[in-house]
């Protein structure tokens, strides 16, 4: 086997509550990656797609990933990857994490299945510190295990996976820039004790919701009293989506990653469609242009078809 | 029945990471009240111990819970309070919050279970505050649940049980008075991000380790950032018991509530004596007097037995 083509979708760090250590896989949208082994030393990236990305692969995310893959394949000359993007970069759902993750859950195919998922994210993240100058594994790890993840540290790496129930999910991704860098910059450095225990009650309300399948626990526990009140002033119409999204029956949700999209989680599919429905109202009316998508958790990561 | 016998038990709060949020109870030292209604108005508390504890039910633990129960209770005119404190107040192992839930539960029992579990915390809170100031419920939720409980929200209350594993249990109670207004009052208000994000991966590790039966997740999981560093330079020998713990085969464990109480969590017996034996080596090494207790995690809350 010398190609393959890999399918990493959107993901949704954060989680409200979680900020840096949750992240959830989405069925769509998701990237095209075809991944090529050759004989020409290096990383060679065509882009099939209008977003005009650096092919040079120290500047290139999914390249970055694959040269810090190749670290550890000596035996591996190169790869030709042939990249469609179709997570809009800057949507704030994990655009490069997924071209980061794709090329090498692909890459390890080809190889074998050499390394494990943990290797695979470790490589990732060299994608993820070209994109945003932090490499941060809160979209990697969901998007390469699926499910709900856990970071639970950085140093060294813990990932674990979180089994959730059956979860519908709604994004809205308003077309304005939101830049992690500025995202990040407005953070306060501090945060009061009491708000942190508010904030730690949550997460464990959280992850205690979704282990034990209890979808009151999950909605109580989508509360963020940290992040969400700088960040959420970036996103025109916040406030509105997410009140008019829980009168529609949301369980709850927030922004996704460093924002522009706002996620919310249903119990249903009529409800993650009647939230849609409410989010594209409010965007309208404020007369920005949005996209919106109704999906579930992706339980499966990185999907692979060779041919 | 007029009258039943109640045994709360000592409960460990903050379980390393969960700073005010998590709690777990033990299935030794446990108090014993016994408890009586009576036509005689209010509450009469009598001591059958050493510990010279107020007879004024507004200013005893007991007295102050059972208050504010009758408060709910216009049927009833009073109650007999018949105390054996067996576990030391000032211990750090939840001996206020013993007294305060052990008459609650008997006096609802004696009432028909006329009351939710969590309108017990919400009276036996009221002896907390007489204790320490802080209507905490960390240690309360736990005596009456039984096992590890995770206070979510104090405003509205929010009680989750976390259903753990088998845990063994060893604490030292090294004989030295560490005031609990006096542990809350060297916590810094403020913490770092960057430590908060340290702690709620802690936290959400530790929860998904005790639900997912994970015991080297719950191992990784019990590390502090931010109370312990500060908290435990009141506590002699803290580190050293730490690390002889860790190396006697404990999965982890840290400062019981405010201390001065250290628990250590083991997955088997022997290892959870072979701690005890290092504790007790540190305390002797350094010429304090010490009490150990090898125990479990109690599952059934406040024990009761009518005559």
């Amino acid at each position: 086997m010398k190609k393959v083509k890999a399918f990493p979708c959107g993901t949704v760090a954060n989680m409200v509550c979680g900020f840096d250590i949750l992240g959830f896989a989405l069925n769509e949208p998701c990237d095209e990656f075809e991944v090529e082994i050759t004989d020409e030393p290096g990383v060679h990236i065509i882009n099939n797609d209008d977003y005009n990305l650096p092919t040079d692969p120290e500047k290139n995310v999914s390249g970055a990933a694959m040269l810090a893959l190749m670290d550890e394949t000596p035996d591996v000359r190169g790869f030709i990857i042939r990249s469609t993007k179709l997570i809009k970069p800057g949507s704030g759902i994990g655009s490069s994490a997924a071209s980061a993750a794709g090329v090498v859950v692909a890459a390890n195919y080809l190889l074998g299945n050499r390394f494990s998922k943990l290797d695979l994210v470790r490589f990732a993240m060299f994608g993820e510190k070209v994109a945003s100058g932090v490499k941060h594994a809160d979209n990697i790890a969901p998007c390469i295990y699926g499910g709900v993840t856990l970071i639970r540290a950085i140093h060294p790496l813990d990932i674990v996976s979180i089994e959730a129930p059956l979860l519908h999910v709604t994004v809205v991704h308003p077309q304005i820039e939101v830049r992690t860098s500025d995202a990040r910059q407005i953070l306060k450095q501090q945060v009061l004790l009491k708000d942190a225990i508010k904030q730690w009650g949550n997460i464990a309300g959280l992850v205690a919701g979704l282990l034990k399948s209890d979808y009151d626990l999950i909605g109580r526990s989508l509360e963020d009293v940290i992040i969400e009140p700088v960040r959420s002033i970036l996103i025109p119409g916040f406030d509105e989506v997410k009140k008019r999204s829980k009168d529609a029956g949301a369980l709850g949700g927030g922004i996704s990653g460093s924002g522009p999209s706002i996620f919310m989680l249903s119990k249903d599919a009529a409800t993650a469609h009647a939230v849609a429905k409410e989010m594209e109202d409010v965007f309208i009316k404020i007369g920005i242009d949005y996209h919106t998508h109704v999906t579930t958790i992706n339980q499966q990561g990185v999907k692979l078809v060779s041919e």
